[in-house]
């Protein structure tokens, strides 16, 4: 086979680089074939044959090269024809092209992408969902730090127009491996003369651009800043994330936590706009696994059958007093939740911040006791101990499994507002109704 | 993270106190984990590290503190120290500073302010809390139109030294009137002898320095900026805000929302230093509020004593359907408390939203009737259709007066995020005891 295709009269041509001629020659050449031919060329004459090819050909042909092959051919063609290529390129050859590239490749090929391209390589480039490089964008503008600062600010004004933003320049080596970061202004401020190693302060905070976003979002806020450099496992510098996309991000989130807390599931969309069945989905999952939760009181109300017979007037406290341990378990649930979700609060606190919550829940349930016995006190004053007792050790409870609940769902690796305020409620519930009717029963003497 | 921050040669210095050599360690490290460092070091130690730190960097460190962390090392440094520590602050967060440290503490340091920046802080001191005036800080850099480029930017170049930040430009009048706001960008890549009314686009968005700062949030947010210029009743430009500023005001008003839906009242700081006394008074309120209205429910329960004591039966299943009232309740409070927070739904919307919402929870209540319907046959088959047509009932009034209550609190004036699951829960606790125990007496034909 190859021997067909490396005739004497195609080596004369490639010989004398007459590529036009071996164009036509060319023409109705398998584009496997021409790939093959390719392959047994010096170097040098791959990217002159190459350029030869029609555009379509020369895609085709660039598909079934290896990938080192890709890779060199790449290196030796200007932007234009790197953007053709790409642009023609079958979304999964470009891809795994993408994915394979070393880092530096990968990031040529993305600042040549088209904005409507982009959407699709970031997803093409098989970032996770919801990770940073789903996020990022390629429009930013990098130096060496090697030129000086004229040299430097004549690059921005040749590269800024296309910019999302300029008034962070990034410093990175010829490799692209990401050196530091500068602000504009430091530009404008130094001595032209000055190089940009100069103005250089060896302090660069970036994200991988496999972190979940909710990292970006979290660097941007720690460090003040408004664009955050995003590199690849290997340091190289692959995009950036503005302050802006941030903001979106960090709304859909806090939505999300917002909706989780209630026990709605996933809406992602305008409540306004959003049509009854994501409605109805997102909220009946949960509904209906708390009424079969809530089985459990009503298993532990029946248990206690002959103790409500007795005293009724119990079930008048009913209420009031699961209810307060689902409240204050809701109160604690979601003071961790939010401080876990802005960083106040990590795993390792859960210790630390037990015995305040032990001692801010007692104080909270004597003082409940207080109002529960005045109410006692007019309406059943036989079980002022009772409701009084019940009500400090429910709203003790309560507390330790809302502020508890958030830290187990992280350590399963849930989101910690899966502890959503009406999951606390019915476990209070359960809780509260054996703690309830059992202090009764022993209190009052009943039953054997 | 931690770990890292605490290698051992880092706390071998330390504890051998060779700060100068800690110091060149630290110098570049980026400010907020030198603040992380200082957190977890002796109190007797902070000091003297804060001491070994370069001003500037002092200063940064410093900014990073929490509020407590702040006033204890201010409490140990000398007033020279002092008055540089506070000079180097940026404005904003000096104010901030200001307002929140304890009344001693800040007359301490409103005297050892040179006279400018007492004026400027009790100047910007002088905005109502919350507002945009007590977010904004003076350090910007305006132009006249009439300049050309060229003289634009040797004005920055001198101004832009002091300012928080030099990525956009005002332009004023001679008066100081906002006529419009330009990317730095736009002068290094116009051409030096344009006038700077050449590049002025003619368009600006500003706040008004006595706007709620959430104002500021949204538009920052709207038009992706990430400076707004702040002016005064008479369009005079005072002041600017950073999208900096911004995202920790979000996240401020953000964690209000979150504690209000779940009735905790205002904790205002990190809940890992939060004393007990600021979590009692944050928590019992609302709590001893909601144990008084649950006497209704305890009222409506011993209303229907007869019912109960006929139909034990009928116990069993109290906390499940009163629950699911509360729940469901609950989810449709919190979607509109979002939404109105994300500025998705407006007052308007009430009515619009309303007929969704109504079919949105008839399904969901109808197919937990039948959810409870199968725990009625295994259990008690009499009541299976009692316990049916309540849940349908109570999830749909329980949605209702969630969906609703987030307006009518807007309307009174109140924060709809009053509108909490736990309030909602015990609403949907009295309807539900009303509805369930009517339903079965009339049902089930008991009683005259």
């Amino acid at each position: 086979m190859l021997k067909d295709l490396l005739k004497p009269e195609i080596l004369d041509l490639i010989e004398a680089h007459r590529w036009t001629d071996l164009r036509d020659v060319l023409a109705d050449w398998p584009a496997p074939e021409i790939a093959d031919l390719v392959l047994h060329l010096r170097k040098e004459d791959r990217v002159l044959l190459f350029r030869a090819l029609p555009r379509g050909t020369a895609t085709d042909v660039f598909s079934h090269l290896e990938l080192e092959q890709q890779d060199d051919l790449l290196r030796d063609l200007t932007d234009e024809e790197t953007r053709h290529l790409l642009a023609d390129l079958p979304p999964d050859d470009r891809t795994h092209l993408l994915e394979e590239l070393p880092g530096q490749a990968t990031q040529r090929m993305l600042n040549l992408l088209g904005p409507a391209d982009l959407k699709e390589a970031r997803w093409l480039l098989g970032y996770p969902e919801e990770s940073v490089g789903r996020l990022m964008t390629p429009d930013y503008v990098a130096v060496r730090p090697e030129w000086s600062v004229r040299e430097a600010l004549s690059h921005i004004r040749v590269q800024g127009k296309d910019s999302e933003t300029i008034n962070r320049i990034f410093v990175t080596d010829e490799r692209w491996y990401l050196l530091d970061d500068i602000e504009l202004r430091h530009f404008i401020l130094a001595p032209p003369n000055a190089t940009v190693a100069d103005i250089m302060d060896q302090s660069v905070v970036s994200v991988s651009a496999f972190a979940h976003r909710e990292e970006a979002v979290n660097a941007i806020r720690r460090y003040d800043q408004f664009v955050l450099p995003v590199v690849d496992s290997d340091g190289v510098l692959v995009g950036i994330v503005t302050v802006d996309d941030v903001l979106d991000v960090q709304e859909e989130e806090t939505t999300e936590d917002f909706h989780r807390v209630a026990s709605v599931g996933p809406v992602r969309m305008s409540l306004r706009e959003a049509p009854f069945q994501v409605l109805y989905r997102a909220r009946i999952g949960w509904l209906l696994v708390l009424v079969f939760m809530n089985i459990f009181s009503g298993a532990g109300i029946a248990a206690f059958e002959e103790t409500i017979q007795a005293v009724v007037a119990l079930v008048f406290f009913l209420p009031l007093l699961i209810d307060s341990g689902g409240n204050a378990g809701s109160q604690s649930a979601t003071l961790m939740i939010r401080a876990m979700a802005t960083g106040d609060v990590r795993m390792g606190d859960w210790f630390k911040l037990l015995s305040k919550e032990l001692a801010v829940a007692l104080a909270i349930g004597l003082t409940m006791a207080v109002g529960v016995s005045m109410i006692a006190y007019f309406r059943a004053p036989e079980v002022i101990a009772v409701v009084a007792i019940t009500m400090t050790i429910i709203v003790l409870v309560g507390s330790l499994i809302g502020m508890s609940l958030p830290f187990v769902f992280t350590r399963l690796g849930w989101d910690p507002a899966t502890a959503s305020a009406p999951l606390i409620t019915s476990l209070a519930d359960i809780s509260g109704v054996m703690i309830y009717f059992s202090i009764a029963t022993w209190y009052l003497g009943i039953g054997g």
